[in-house]
């Protein structure tokens, strides 16, 4: 019972910081209101959680698990043609995905310059999307698709970074065009790489 | 006689400025510490500068204008190859302008995603890229020398956020290499407008 009263509790905060820092952004949004919007005790509220960082890396972990599975798309193409369809499948579907969660991103963009924690929490994604894409350039350097003029792990970190761009931008403005930005970003890459 | 005495607090307060944002960083620096470097009565300090935002905004001024100075090269080649030269040519100077600018650039970096005022001063650096290398796309493109299958303004933002992306990465390393990462972006950036 005692646990089950613990685990309610933890819910009510993370629901109700997903409220606040919606609505008050980073910067903006206290504990104070977190709690007073969760409804606990003042002193039980931080049991759970250090600091609005703390609580916020939590509230973000499933919107960052949503662009990590973009990221993790299967890449086993058997020609160039279709690893070049891949790639521009998978840049729109990365922008889409971030603009499903466009408000909570907005947020994320915010805090990762204020924050150390949320900082270090978004460093670690990019690193497993560099980690992912680099793989995937190796696959196609060992199957004779791409150039091997350049370093997997660098090239990845240019094209992660091209995604991440078209990221921040399509979710700060409101008519954001996926399929557009993702085929501006892909046609540098893939003359880069696959010329 | 007073006016000269007022340009003197003035620049006490920027070079304590400098000394103590290169010491602690921005988000550790304090008008305080800065008043005390300067040897300046606490009250006077604030008719110059309102907060460490506004002293900071001041003192960087220059390191912009080093970067800027880079972007306004001239750019009226006269062949494809001539104009692959001066891009690589420019990538690799903006860098090393970086490179020699490393430790307050350092806090630069730090002061964007902290400081409104900053991030604002540095949104303006970057549209004044941005035109710059606009100017240069649509030279290229008029000249047949570059392809005119994408929007010039948009081809601008992606090439300086390769160029802004490198930037950040050398400063924060200890052994970059400049001509290498530029190397690198110049040539995705070449193999999508020039191929």
């Amino acid at each position: 019972m005692k646990q089950e009263r613990s685990i309610e509790t933890r819910n009510k905060l993370i629901r109700a910081g997903r409220v606040i820092f919606l609505k008050n952004g980073f910067a903006n949004a206290t504990m104070t209101q977190v709690i007073k919007e969760a409804g606990v005790g003042y002193g039980t509220a931080y049991v759970y959680f250090k600091n609005k960082d703390d609580l916020f890396y939590v509230i973000i972990e499933e919107t960052i698990l949503g662009l990590q599975q973009v990221g993790s798309m299967q890449f086993t193409p058997r020609s160039k043609e279709e690893a070049i369809a891949i790639i521009e499948k998978q840049a729109t579907l990365f922008i889409e995905e971030g603009l499903r969660q466009k408000e909570m991103l907005r947020v994320v963009h915010e805090a990762i310059g204020c924050s150390t924690i949320i900082a270090k929490k978004w460093q670690q994604a990019r690193h497993f999307f560099e980690s992912s894409i680099a793989r995937d350039v190796r696959y196609a350097q060992e199957h004779n698709l791409a150039s091997r003029l350049f370093d997997a792990q660098d090239v990845a970190k240019l094209w992660f970074s091209l995604n991440e761009k078209a990221l921040w931008d399509c979710i700060s403005q409101d008519d954001c065009d996926a399929t557009m930005s993702a085929s501006l970003i892909s046609h540098f890459y893939i003359a880069g790489l696959y010329a």
